[in-house]
């Protein structure tokens, strides 16, 4: 299994066309090839910070300008997974037509259910959306329940929302036969569509699950041999950016852990990559490689956390 | 194989707020549970246009108060397909649950193939998306290729696309798989992305699939017993609305070709779906059903086609 962000596609200091969109991610799919040539079968998970932000700037863009009603997290979430999934299956396409290779690559609408209880609900901290002034901040709080916090750069106001757990992959079983037979199966978007379950009900949430943490549950349930999490720098590191900084090699996840607890890993950067990690190899996961896309023609790239 | 309209989510005359279409689509559902009760495995397909529609506009918002890049139809589409069927796959999930059934809801982001040379290409007909002012439309159609013309009733200038016939549905195995081991399968959403295929490569294009062919070829491929469309009338009619209008019962091929052709039947509403219904019949489909969702909890209900 591998995950990336969706910063693979839609890149800062782009102007985001689709063209501009479509380059980048077949030039991912040509790198995640590599794991494919290893003869890996494959799923993928990926984020979608940026498209996410920028349907919920639409949302609000069509709400001022057409007076349409904005959607909530959840369902824009929804439109990502839609979007990503099809342009991700184009550039995957290519690249396989290319190599002479016969895969089909499938993409799920997943829903990924979270713990209504998560104490991560009692203290939304996630910033999301538009910036909004005080006044529409507070009308759209009595309006809808959510959460609203004044930026610290001062910008203005945006939602909040929280970032809990995910518990379970919905059509998990499925996710695991398509890929077991040899398709490339996409799926998790965003961290998936987050939703609760309440006697065998699922209802959306405003939430964002963490996109790391949701393919090394998927990469767990399928019982994958792997998980890949690329991100852009070609190994972990400790003492980043300082004299004594270390790339790191293989590490156990006693060591991970240690790490981790030492505050070695940036918070919403490396320290979920390598939590996801951990989770991965501590349910039955043999390996979690930390490492670049473009690293991935090399077997032995990364930073591997084992058990 | 059952297909309906993007409007039994989205319907005229409401806000179109989350929980309206939560509340559509549940009953939809629970009248689409008919056919599940009387032992049925269901594919679903459905259309798009009033999400499309509001995505395409919400692009042009996006563009005009925040600067963002709008992204051609087949990436809306995409999106819509993403949106749509995570609230079918809510709906269906409640219904299931209430009536004590377990079945597994599963979407796939759809691709269909078109003909690169269908001749409706030559000459695109179908209107999408916002107005523009003349300017702006020769701006886009310079900037884009994308082709806009007036609108009879003076709003202004609208882009519009082919309505190619689909050819192939990507991934229809994989489709197939999962409706005959019991899976209710969301699939070909407002007809499928558009997309031409050379040497193996699939690229988008825009375009509008009519949903109910989409539906017909992929019922056709599944090797469904039966396909349903849906519309907002109990039975087909031969002179509709007329003092001698009359409700259609069963009929054959040969009569609804005959009807067709002496112009019973409205383009854009009845005639796609009498064609689609002609279609699945003429390759391998039993018999095709076009009633409205209400009836479906009688057997004998709506319009019935057969060989």
């Amino acid at each position: 299994m591998v995950a990336f962000g969706g910063n693979a596609l839609l890149r800062s200091g782009q102007k985001g066309t689709y063209q501009e969109q479509l380059a980048n991610v077949e030039q991912t799919c040509e790198q995640l090839y590599n794991l494919v040539k290893r003869g890996y079968f494959l799923a993928i998970g990926h984020g979608n910070g940026p498209q996410v932000g920028n349907v919920m700037l639409q949302q609000e863009a069509g709400r001022q300008l057409f007076g349409l009603e904005a959607q909530p997290m959840d369902y824009c979430g929804a439109q990502t997974q839609g979007a990503i999934a099809y342009l991700i299956e184009q550039g995957m396409n290519r690249v396989l037509v290319r190599n002479g290779l016969r895969r089909r690559v499938v993409s799920l609408v997943t829903q990924v259910v979270v713990d209504k209880d998560d104490p991560m609900f009692q203290n939304p901290t996630k910033p999301v959306g538009p910036y909004y002034t005080r006044e529409q901040a507070e009308k759209f709080h009595e309006q809808t329940g959510a959460l609203y916090r004044e930026d610290p750069k001062g910008n203005g106001w945006r939602k909040v929302v929280a970032s809990p757990k995910p518990v379970r992959i919905n059509n998990i079983e499925i996710i695991r036969q398509l890929v077991e037979v040899g398709n490339i199966v996409i799926t998790v978007g965003g961290g998936g569509i987050p939703v609760i379950e309440e006697n065998g009900v699922l209802s959306g949430v405003e939430a964002v699950i963490d996109k790391d943490l949701a393919s090394a549950l998927c990469a767990s349930q399928i019982r994958a041999d792997a998980l890949y999490i690329l991100t852009d720098v070609p190994k972990v590191y400790i003492n980043f950016r300082k004299p004594n900084e270390q790339a790191l090699d293989t590490i156990t996840v006693a060591e991970a852990k240690k790490y981790l607890a030492e505050g070695h890993f940036t918070e919403g950067s490396m320290a979920p990559k390598v939590r996801a990690g951990i989770f991965f190899v501590e349910n039955g996961g043999k390996e979690c490689v930390i490492t670049e896309a473009g690293q991935l023609d090399n077997p032995d790239c990364g930073t591997r956390i084992i058990g």
